[in-house]
């Protein structure tokens, strides 16, 4: 049932993310008892001059 | 006033969200009684890369 | 596989999420062509005086 | 702490994004009393085939 | 049309909330070029043993 | 920066929260090499009778 959402800045590879989504699905089924094919880990990549930390856009920072 | 997100994996046709946009916004203003030009309904499509259930990415799933 | 998240404002009764639940799911499917059992339909159910339109508070309207 | 989200219709350039994110961290800095530094501003810029209102994709409104 | 989503620890008063919907609605048009009317602001407090930063959850922080 | 959102049913304890904040941001760090103290873990802690699967609400579920 949970449904995992990571929500950082575009550019990581498909292996981190592989290797996050296993990771997560088993420490998520183990901590709160749920069964991995109801489990959704789901990336959602935000370009760097769509995220602003401390008002100033991170496509702005060096 | 609600706002409806559809996540889903990306390659839907535009004719589908069409058809799901018009007849969602039917439903729920039948059901929840509120009125057509304030129901918003937003599509957020997810790459196979970027969505894993029971821990695989979809874009490793045969 | 898809997740609808309704977010509207608190208020409605079970019975009216059930039978929304119930239609969209169908409707859903058969638009998308997924299956039920992979469907999740979340709501968000919001106090009035945690949303605003127009600037307004709605818990500020009449 | 907070996290603001902003939904909107993809589009905008990044000079409206970098003023609006400067001046909604002052914003939120005076009225909720919280550091810059811990306040995000997440941009979500959704295609217009990917939003409706009134049960209308916003591409297919003139 | 923005749907402006502010994810906080919960416990700000309605009179915060009431100001930064204003003004932040005021912001929003000015800078995105929108229609008060169709811009929507949606707190969501989040309680702070629902909230981890640093890997601790708020409510064990001092 | 990244910001992880846990959408799950409501029940979980204090205990469950905190073993999984501090476990995933471990992960996170690991995997996609950010600082801890800018990794957010915010759980979203659904009612049954907020979220259906299937068609059908979770408090309708035996």
């Amino acid at each position: 049932m949970p449904v995992i959402r990571v929500e950082m800045l575009a550019g990581r590879t498909d292996e981190q993310k592989r290797t996050f989504a296993r990771e997560v699905t088993k420490l998520a089924c183990e901590t709160f008892n749920c069964k991995p094919d109801t489990l959704h880990v789901v990336f959602s990549e935000i370009p760097r001059n769509s995220w602003a930390t401390a008002g100033t856009l991170q496509s702005d920072k060096s």
